[in-house]
């Protein structure tokens, strides 16, 4: 069995990747860490997991001798995660990080669109960005995966290779993403309460969203040169998924059926992407609480775009559900080990 | 007195604007129409109105002699509101149609996109399109308002003066419009019930919703040359309420202070749009109930792209509010008048 | 014109008092006092009152002068009103309470329930409860009104009448209650995020709520002796409105009849007060966003026991509307004055 | 490998059987049997299953031979399970019985709550109610199990025991619940619109609910003599979920250490009822989409109450995880095979 450690495991993402471990044949919790609920009984903070999860939280200090655990999560506010992944580094141990704190490899990108100086910059190199299908290879040779954000997971899964094989290629990518509110974390908010948010829609963050460097970092990547995306992130009245709507020109005369034949050859042997048939496009419901990406997309003729639209649990796909299928990569289990519950539907 | 005869009474529509007819001072209620729930009381279909609304439903018949009513309201599907229309004009009485069978100008646009012959070709010069802000001139001299959809709404009053004043000149006009379930109407079809919506999130008729042709049509009117818009509506988990994020590219330089002039120029006297400080969007929860149409907006620098984001409720300005607000304008009322509740927050 | 001081202007029932005070004819705002935000523009609180209500929040010193302000409402959380409400009846000054702090006559019983010390007992005896329809006579005359709490409000309008008619006369009042979120006032709190309640149903203070004492001094005076009531509160996934579900059993062989009559002799004369028709109940949404409190039941001739349902809009007959009640019982005004909007549907 | 057939696999309950199946180790599917959506893709009805389930849609025909069928599921409207239940037994196959059809053992009661006549009367003595954990040993055994009603189930673990022993012992049960709207099925009609459900929550079939006969015949059988309860349904704006709030007198002088006890004895050794520490209570968020039942209680000194709460997901425990269970009791399997996924939260 392999030992895990979750630093910051009672916020959502961590609340869900204890919900993960839970069902993975092959892991066990070494320790849950948390500041707040330190003693605390974990499931007096996840009540669903009585009966579960026995385990009390702890505030982990790194300095003492942790050489039970194998693979560490760090699912901390960003800014906060440097020095503990540099720490468990040291150890000579794996870690994902879930924050942002290693995604971007250009230290003054980060330092720009984060505000914050980085304090591992030594490291940031041997990072790898956990974007499971593309990078599986070089996840499965790192210590260190900085997991995706939950935008950029739904918005690069569909225009990675459509970058890639040049059947996208101009100026214009607008990304309009509609997230459930539990994308903003457990965090104890005026703008996160219920009655603000129910019956409620509303846009945020327009053109200053961070996101938006993770996304243009991996747009660039893909298509071998600078690419700008216009990223608007939204709040809708659910607690998870998020569905993003992507607009660009079709400016090569490309084909449904291009489109179609690249994806599913990027695709067609990875177990959490599903490409939607013409005329079908997704929705959050179908991947409710599974780590599944959806895929659709039309060309206008009359207008000449390209509609993408996709779809993922935020906090499956979009945060702790890539995690362990990254950590399945590092250690070499199958990559769908833990993740094979079907979406809930209703 | 004026008194109203509405046709259609028992929808979505139909049943706001009963509620806004009750609290209007000029007017009453002279006979509810409905098919389905003829003899039966309102208030039995409309709980909200149990000690408000004492009338039954009746199915009325147009060849009666029915010169008490002075305005009649037809809230019918797409394609049956043409006879009933006709035959009112006919009568010489003043009508607003809440359907689409009188907003596109041309009847072969109309027949294409609505896939249906118009049987009342004849009268559709008479129609002025009721986006009130815009035709108020011409809305206070017609007999029959073509009242517009919810989406054109909430996608035309900031589009409209933009164009019209060539702040917006190019070819790129995407709007990403999100929509709570009650703008499906109360139509009993799976795809609207609460198991199958809550918690989802998803985009339909990509490219091909209907409302396209209506935003094209003033879109080409306000720029004066044929204009095309790419319009993507989405089905949020909310009942009321319609966000539009718009997006297109700033080829002309325009500025902050040159959207805002020209917004507030449209609308610094009207009391039913409201223009957000810089920095601040709408949210649907800030016009529930209300009349009000909010806008904001971002110039982003880095992209050279626009952002606009409109807020609407799509029951009231987006359907029967601005239906009170074009019947206000035919018959010399204060335009606010039985539209003055403020909307409802949380 | 009658000027209005709200001191906690920005609580729930704070925003829905200075959008009812914008509906009413005779009122105007004087100040609108809050401690977290002072000089801030109230229209960023509250951003669905932006163009109606333009004054900024202050932060009130009662030594003041204040002669201007003509009745205050003080909608603080419990505890701090004794001193406030005070100070204002030495003005000379009328005032309404929204907290619970006059609402208990015995001041053991508030230190008891409330787990405080109660610094203003010298004038808890000028203090009338709130409940409009059964103590209008009194509210009209009275200086300081004890405005009653929400669950209260839903379970005493139905109780009051029968326990006072003898209808009801035995050991067994079961008050099962479930609340919107926006019960719980827009307090940052973990328990109130959108994420934890969305999906969720909950029982909470069984045994232990505060309103159990208001609701047992109510129904005391009614049946002029003492009663208890077992009272569960619920948190359901909505923003507004109480569903309270009544059980008592039937030990005087009470028929339909007799409870209806009852409760149309109290009632009739009474505009926000609905008794549904026989097999008919009441629902939240019939009352949202309005003052009624609709009514039903039915006795189980096969159990014996009396089944009663009430439904109230929190926030307004529950809190802010029956506060504006009052104070037009206590300036002579039309009871319904300001409070005429129809509920909203759907 | 065991063969399933499921007749109406379309409904809520059919498809989370289906998604319960595609989980379970020893059993595949046989057949998707819809009587409407006959040869359509499984996946377009449940678009969750996309990649998961393969199979199209049968309408079967029971003359058939279907002799690789080893278990059917019917999960059909009530009344139309008899004759298909049959024909099963007739095969000689074992058949559980999702609808109401078999669960009452007096056909006179049946045709009383039920208003229809029962066609399978000779059959209905070889039905075993159930109740997975107080009737596991019958279940083992037979060959046709009517699985409990949603409602019932709530109310039933937590009062089975109690009144078993003695602890309850008095003519007033009342049983206050609150479903989720996936309780009324997927069924087309406009009280499960989401603009009627959503914001709205409402009691109904006050009085006269068919659970009610069951939940009395089994609380019958548990005392010993002829119990009667007060059974009061609502229903609450959200997808899944009951929560019953359970009203008794303790007319026995209970201690909170005897329930603790007795719920214990029953309980410790099953997975899926978890009771709650003194002062916790139920949630259902904390059930979602698992096969548990969380109960909590309090004895009210003061008023002599017993207050009960129970939770449980309506579509799982309270109608398809308990049917799995049931199946793995009938098949020697362990009774939690299948059935592992934690709830999810939030």
């Amino acid at each position: 069995m392999v030992k895990v450690g979750i630093i910051g495991a009672t916020g959502y993402a961590g609340g869900e990747l204890v919900r993960l471990v839970s069902q993975h044949k092959k892991l066990e919790i070494g320790f849950l860490d948390s500041r707040s609920y330190a003693s605390m009984e974990y499931s007096k903070i996840y009540p669903n997991l009585k009966g579960i999860i026995d385990d009390k939280c702890v505030s982990i200090n790194l300095d003492e001798n942790l050489d039970d655990i194998d693979v560490f999560f760090t699912a901390l506010p960003h800014g906060l995660s440097q020095q503990p992944v540099k720490e468990i580094l040291g150890k000579g141990k794996k870690v994902i990080d879930l924050s942002a704190d290693f995604r971007l490899k250009n230290v003054d990108t980060y330092e720009q669109w984060y505000d914050t100086k980085h304090e591992a910059e030594d490291i940031l190199d041997e990072a790898v960005y956990g974007l499971s299908e593309i990078y599986s290879a070089e996840i499965s040779k790192t210590q260190l995966v900085a997991n995706p954000g939950c935008y950029p997971t739904s918005a690069l899964l569909p225009l990675y290779p459509l970058l890639k094989e040049k059947l996208i290629d101009n100026d214009i990518i607008i990304i309009d993403s509609k997230s459930g509110v539990s994308g903003a974390g457990r965090s104890v908010r005026d703008a996160n309460l219920f009655s603000q948010c129910n019956e409620n829609f509303r846009a945020y963050g327009i053109g200053t969203h961070r996101h938006t460097s993770e996304i243009e970092q991996e747009l660039s990547i893909a298509a071998g040169k600078r690419v700008m995306a216009q990223f608007t992130p939204h709040l809708a009245p659910m607690t998870r998924g998020i569905l993003s709507t992507i607009y660009t020109m079709n400016n090569k005369g490309v084909r449904t059926k291009d489109i179609r034949d690249t994806l599913e050859y990027y695709y067609n042997d990875q177990q959490f992407v599903r490409i939607m048939k013409e005329g079908e496009y997704p929705q959050t419901k179908a991947v409710y609480g599974s780590n599944y990406c959806d895929i659709g997309f039309r060309i206008d003729e009359r207008t000449g775009t390209i509609i993408i639209v996709s779809a993922i649990d935020n906090l499956v796909k979009g945060a702790a559900g890539q995690a362990i299928q990254n950590m399945n990569l590092m250690f070499g289990f199958d990559v769908g080990e833990g993740l094979q519950q079907p979406p809930i539907w209703p």
